[in-house]
């Protein structure tokens, strides 16, 4: 509809339809649009409340160009017209100069509220909270608390709970808004409130948040302050998009592109973000060729062993990434605890040895078929074995110990069980083939 | 606490403690416990509607055994005290004979009910809603519904939108809970409810459910039939869920351990979710060492090609998993188009190239530094740059590719990528180094 009515350049027709279109589904039309000056015929069009909306819903790389090509005057209504968490995540993304320019031209509210939200690091409960509260004193009666709602609305417009603090903001409780329709008008809020609510302190992980959400099967989470105070909200629409980001994030870094935006049409950002980890490929992948070239000797005699050594290494490269994926991915979830380390060693080298024996055999058959040579045969089966019992015990406990010492394991685990397999491996295969020539 | 006065074998004050505990805390507990008796123990001490949701919080393997331990009696009535979509999934992930000997003992709306559940895909929006639904009819005031939900409180314990049938069943709309506040007890919910509800078919993938929540900022989503008729609904916090659940498994599938439960103590899972992906490999890795087979004589003339040759696939291979990473996540997010391949290709291309010719200079300088030998280390930083090259084409053609043929393009792009990669960073590097010397 909006594509049609954009091509034929009717633009009254245009605006009358994105009036009545859903945010989500004007953002997801802009995305697709190639040209920034298409897309701001388009949002030129929309009327402030909607436009902030459309402009939280676009994908990165998209709100990036347009944002860039907004005017200050028209970006300032646009961060007026969203929740303090979205405006705070907008400001965010923009260069320093500009943020400040925004801020300065914000109303004093936003500029104290946003200002203070800026100030928490991004993947912090702080960081992703909003501020729009409208909490309540226990002394409160439904009835006041309802007639409250009908003359505001708009400030319970995604309100779940209700949230009941005392004089000093110290959170008491909280009341469903379920609640309110099964409680009589003259119920004091602190009668019907539930006291045992869980909440966050400002600083914590977003991760952590999102497993509280999971667990308890939150819609809201308060956030609290050092003295426990209530700070802001996170809403269960906020946690969808942290538990995405945060799988996305562990996926892309086990794959050493950590950093980078997915559809980022900026080759500079992708070569930013991919070089170093290549780089220090580059370094692993030297160090498995030197320890190749301890054995030039062997493979002047038996060339056919430059060929067997990679399989040796390919498979004990494979396994560990699995063992490692897992462990990285159970680790996240709060699946697997650091502290399992040994028992997940333990089970883990028995995939390896049974896994291991079986690979083992088929490839050293495979390959003696294919040269008839028992002794190099019995090698690679015996090399393909041992260096599988490698791959499981890097891949076990590179990523827990990494967890253990505080960095994250998606990371840094990758380069180094692959290093390690490839290393071990050629070495493994090349020493034994020595030995036995 | 639960775990000190188990310890006690204080069984009284145990009960009270658990009473008292939110289930998802004491699934928690029970998911550290290593016996199946003393989870048991504990487990044996809570009644009906508890003992449900802390089945339904349980991690998987801790699930799978305490159920398998249980009598069908008992099982019977944790299946009463589950809402449908949970009560499903508990039957789904038993033995055939058990489910059916659950089934027959079921209550008939039970058996009727999650039986209907059963025969829908485990991934689809049928598989995961639930029926309770409490449907409203256009006709009936806000007055009457806030007294229906007085005397039914049970019945709308997790409902955030009444949802509004015609006669038929067919979904007319739906009203927010916030709205029966909001309005006159005399409106009808004809006249408040929105009419321009986002809704779903029984057989559309959870996926595409997920991403309609996190577009639409949904709390909950209508399930229909395929005459329009209202059949279940979906709730945000199985959403959250399903997008952990889905991402985990694109993890997975791209380590090449799809199907494997983490956490899992049984190795012969382990085994049979891992040894087809490994004998999988070990084929393409012989493929590869044919192809180094091919320049046995080249190598016989220069040893430390052997060396040189793995720096090539290395590099290649993490490159084209960093692109092929990236592809397949942004294709799961929607992110990305399979029909952009071109443009995504032509990015990656040119992202390779400049990275190609850094660490081609750099691998090439340091091989001459270490060897002396200008040809070679000529040689091996132009193979690096084709590889890398190879990598760019291989990890955006394959996933994109995969995506248009309607196969998930995790499942394979792995083992396609690393495959292209080894075999044309070998033949390219040996080849070339066979012509020059």
């Amino acid at each position: 509809m909006l594509a049609e009515l954009a091509e034929a350049g009717d633009t009254e027709a245009l605006a009358r339809q994105a009036a009545e279109t859903h945010p989500a589904d004007i953002a997801e039309y802009l995305d697709t649009l190639k040209e920034l000056e298409a897309q701001l015929n388009v949002f030129d069009l929309l009327a402030a409340p909607q436009a902030s909306e459309v402009v939280r819903k676009l994908s990165e790389p998209c709100r990036e160009a347009l944002l860039e090509a907004l005017s200050d005057q028209r970006l300032s209504a646009l961060v007026e017209g969203l929740d303090t968490d979205d405006a705070a995540d907008l400001l965010g993304d923009l260069p320093e100069g500009r943020r400040q320019a925004l801020l300065f031209r914000a109303s004093p509210e936003t500029r104290r509220v946003v200002g203070d939200l800026l100030a928490y690091p991004e993947d912090s409960a702080g960081g992703i909270m909003k501020t729009e509260l409208a909490p309540m004193r226990a002394g409160t009666t439904v009835g006041e608390l309802t007639d409250h709602i009908r003359t505001h609305p708009q400030d319970f417009r995604d309100v779940h709970n209700i949230f009941v603090t005392a004089e000093d903001d110290r959170l008491l409780g909280a009341v469903p808004i379920r609640e309110l329709i099964l409680a009589r008008t003259e119920t004091l809020l602190g009668e019907i409130m539930d006291t045992d609510v869980v909440s966050v302190g400002v600083d914590v992980d977003q991760e952590e948040v999102a497993h509280l959400f999971e667990k308890y099967d939150l819609l809201s989470l308060p956030v609290v302050d050092a003295e426990d105070r209530l700070s802001g909200r996170i809403t269960v629409d906020d946690v969808v998009y942290v538990i995405e980001e945060e799988a996305t994030e562990d996926m892309l870094r086990l794959a050493g592109v950590g950093g980078e935006t997915i559809g980022s049409p900026q080759a500079a950002h992708a070569i930013r973000a991919r070089l170093p980890w290549l780089a220090l490929n580059l370094v692993t992948a030297t160090m498995s060729a030197a320890a190749i070239a301890v054995f030039e000797e062997t493979i002047e005699q038996v060339a056919i062993a430059a060929a067997f050594m990679t399989i040796v290494a390919s498979q004990g490269g494979n396994a560990g990434v699995q063992t490692m994926t897992l462990i990285v991915r159970g680790l996240a979830l709060g699946e697997l605890q650091a502290s399992n380390t040994m028992r997940i060693l333990r089970r883990e080298s028995l995939v390896a040895l049974i896994n291991g024996v079986l690979l083992g055999i088929l490839a050293g058959g495979v390959a003696y078929i294919w040269r008839g040579d028992l002794a190099l045969s019995l090698v690679l089966g015996l090399a393909m074995l041992m260096n599988l019992l490698v791959a499981a015990t890097l891949g076990s406990l590179v990523p827990t110990m990494l967890e253990l010492a505080g960095v994250d394991p998606a990371v840094s685990s990758s380069v180094l069980v692959t290093a390690g397999t490839d290393v071990l491996g050629f070495l493994i295969f090349l020493g034994i083939l020595t030995l036995v020539i």
